[in-house]
This record gives C-alpha cells, sequence and structure tokens, in this order.
C-alpha cells in the first residue's frame, strides 16, 4: 500500500532490485491482477508475501450484511492460502449505522472469529486482528488498544488468531509495551508495522502516514519491545500517504527502504 | 467555547434566558473583556463559572519556554480565583519539537504541577488534568487516558489535582469507567464535559466535535458511571465545531441546551 502506485509486476521487480525479501499485499490489486497470477508472478520472483490485507470489518448486525462479511473473509482466506502467506490482517470494523455499543461491536467480532478462526487453520492462515488508532473506532476499528486484540485473540488458539502489532496505531500508548510482550509470550505476535505519526492530520485522517523518520514515534524502541517478545517475522512498513502515492512508486520505494534501514534497523 | 461567537454579555444574557445556570469560560475572551468586569459581570448576573479553560502546555524542555509556561499557569490560576471558579482545566501540552520522549514530557507535567498545585491552592483553585484524545498526543495533550490522568494527579492532594471527564476524548476506551470510579473514590473529578465524536473528522481534527446526540457517543451510561463515581458537580458542554461557530450563537446556545436535556440528562 506504501508504493500503490505500482502495478503488482512493477512492484515486485522494484523489491527485487532494491533486495526487499518480502511484500505486504491488499487484496485489491490481487484480485485485479488475479489471485493465481499474483502468486505465480512473487513465487518466481522468489519473493515473499509477508501479510494479505485485509479482511475484518465484521461488526455488522444486519443479518444478510453479516453473512456477507462472512463469506468475504473466507475468500480472504483462501486468497492468502493462495498467496502463499500465512497472514490474513483484520480491520475489524466500525459501529454499525446508528449504534452506540462498542461491546456489542466488538463481541460480534469474537461471534465471526469463532467462524473463521477454524477456517483459516484449515488453510493453514492465521488471522492477525489490528487494533487501530482511537480516531478509527466509531467508522473502521472498534478494538483500539493491543489489549483489547489480545483480550479478542485469547478466547482462540494461537495459531488460528493473534495480533497485529502496528506503530502508528499503538505509539501513543503507555500499557502498549506490556501488552507486546503478553501477546509475544502467546506466539500472537502475527505481523509487524511500522508508519511514523505526523501532524496536522489531514481531513478524513486516514492517508496521513508518516514517512519513517519524519514524526514522533521512536522506532527502535518499538522494535526492541518487539524483539523482545519473540518476535521474529518481518517487519512491513505500510504508508497511507497521499503525497507518497502522488510520486515515482520507484523513488518512494527505495527512500522508504532507506528510511527503514535509518530509522527502524538503527 | 461552544458559542466563541457570542461576546460575553450576550452569553450571560443568553444563558439567564435559558435557565443555564453556569458556564465554563476561556482565558482569550475573558482577558479581552477584563478578567475583573468579566467577574463583575457574572456575578452581576448570578451565573457560576463552571471552570476557567485553559492551564497546560508544561512539557516544554528549554528553561525559558518551561519558566514561561508556569508564570502563565500562576496567571491562570490567579485568573481563577478572580472570577470565582474553584477549577482550572490544564491542557498538558504536547511533544516539545523533534523530541520523541512521551514518558519525558509527561514527568515534566508532574514537576510543573508540584510547582503549581499548591500555588493553586493558596487561591482556592483545582488543577484538573484533561486527558485528549490520542490523536492529539504529538501536538497537545500527552496524557491521553483517564489513567495517565490519574496516575499524575495521585501524587499530589485532590484538592490540588484532579482530572476532568471529557466524554470526547474518552468515548472509545473500555477501560475508562474503571477509572471514572477510581477518579471519583479519590474526589478527583473536578469537571465532567461532553461533546459527541462524529466523523469524518476535518483537516487537523480540533474542530469535529460533533452536537450532543450527532454522533456515537452512548452519554447516559457516561453520565451514570460519572454519578455513580459520586460526582455531583455540573456537566459542561464543549463543543469546538466549525458549522456551529458559523450560526447564530443564541440559536445554538437554545439547541445545545435542548439536545443535553434530550440526549445527556435522559
Amino acid at each position: 500500500m506504501t508504493v500503490k502506485q505500482l502495478p503488482l509486476p512493477d512492484l515486485v521487480d522494484a523489491c527485487l532490485d532494491l533486495g526487499v525479501p518480502g511484500v505486504g499485499l491488499w487484496r485489491d490489486p490481487v484480485r485485479s491482477y488475479g489471485v493465481e497470477a499474483t502468486a505465480k508472478l512473487v513465487r518466481d520472483a522468489g519473493l515473499a508475501v509477508t501479510t494479505l490485507c485485509r479482511g475484518g470489518f465484521l461488526t455488522a448486525t444486519d443479518p444478510r450484511e453479516r453473512a456477507e462479511a462472512i463469506a468475504d473473509n473466507r475468500r480472504a482466506v483462501e486468497e492468502a492460502a493462495a498467496l502463499g502467506t500465512q497472514v490474513l490482517v483484520l480491520v475489524s470494523g466500525g459501529l454499525p449505522a446508528g449504534s452506540k455499543d462498542l461491546h456489542g461491536a466488538r463481541e460480534r467480532i469474537a461471534d465471526a472469529l469463532a467462524e473463521l478462526g477454524p477456517y483459516a487453520e484449515q488453510h493453514g492462515v492465521r488471522l492477525a486482528i489490528e487494533p487501530l488508532h482511537p480516531m478509527f473506532a466509531s467508522d473502521r476499528c472498534v478494538v483500539s488498544t493491543l489489549t483489547q486484540a489480545l483480550d479478542l485473540a485469547e478466547r482462540f488458539p494461537a495459531h488460528q488468531v493473534g495480533v497485529t502489532v502496528d506503530t502508528y496505531h499503538l505509539w501513543w500508548d503507555d500499557t502498549a509495551p506490556a501488552q507486546i510482550a503478553r501477546a509475544g509470550a502467546q506466539h500472537r505476535i502475527h505481523t509487524f508495522q511500522v508508519a511514523d505519526w505526523t501532524t496536522p492530520l489531514p481531513e478524513g485522517v486516514l492517508n496521513g502516514r508518516g514517512q519513517l523518520g519524519d514524526g514522533a514515534i521512536d522506532f527502535p524502541t518499538w522494535k526492541h519491545h518487539v524483539d523482545s517478545a519473540g518476535y521474529t517475522g518481518p517487519i512491513e512498513v505500510e504508508l497511507f500517504n497521499e503525497t507518497l502515492w502522488s510520486r515515482d512508486g520507484r523513488e518512494v520505494l527505495r527512500e522508504t527502504a532507506k528510511r527503514f534501514v535509518t530509522h527502524v534497523l538503527t
């Protein structure tokens, strides 16, 4: 998503050029290019698919909407398996129109996971609940903290349901480091994502994630927490940023790889 | 602030018209009108000043900036006392430019409170740390949760330092109800403010607070938490909203009072 302006073959080529060993894919471009075709593309290139983003949106109360969401998440699991990734990231969904019941919405996510967890397991895929920043609680994700994500995940086996740790969403929360340790002890850190926090936030707040190093986040400290929790998997850079999207994708990828080395790996 | 388009005499008059028994004032309009003149205005009208907003911005590292902030907060305490309110709301401040150290910034707030708490007590004023929504953590307030606010406040006597409970900032947090109980048991709820959560958020996210009833917040439940914690003081409606500011102030005040009865008091 950081370089969504790049068509998939160009993305794969640019990753190989830069020595980037893996890539997180989003469903829309994968489905446009074709799931099998994408799978062949990355397999032939020797590029790992770190995660598929995203399933979720499991909070509907309307039975038909709910059945459609479950069916769509089953397809997402199948797509993840076809792409050869073991992780499907879940953005859980916001409040249904007119609802003010956060607790009920969170419980409906648990209900859905009881169906989707075993289905994912059958496909060798783990679900990774992503807590989103509290500014998304009403319209995108009622799971706002790592504590809430783990409280949900713990109802299921770790090989079915874990969490996504994303610095952008968690950086402000002084309880998150202890929750990263809790997640690690349970082998529930299914992916680790980084983006920087910059202000002012743009209208709608979705596409204001900062390039690494431009903002307020102390990445080495967060990487230390995740390392200390025993996580050894890939680190994904996920920037939703209109300015980055308006630039040449290969240049943005090169800059991002360099920033990653300078600001995250140091 | 909800009707900042109204000059102070019109505001006082409109409150009397509507039977609104108290008003929270902001420093800028008070200083423009004159502190003593404002004090006389509200006193003559028999209108209570519920709080003065706001002191704070106590996170600077530069010694001169820091000394200026402390001096300004002392003046705010004096102004609060002159206006006859017992509560000065504190917005603690964000990260200094270039800093990524949230913990250090929170500790500097505590250092400042050690000076300001006794000074406030001498003036019969209590300081109310306001946790702001985590989307303000970098540029406005490093205190993002009621837990953090109470962890700071508890280092001081309750008659010096307590907290502001504001639905807009806390509504997403499932740990906040227990923290309201904690605050109440310690007599540290110094004010209770309400605003609704609406999306999409505007650019900069400051002035997007929703009119009561327009958004996602379940006010009766939050009022119940605050009531159960033993709070019997005023409830303030604090809406930062460009659309409301562009309308006739008396009409907005009338609408807000009606919404308050319908959506908060029910």
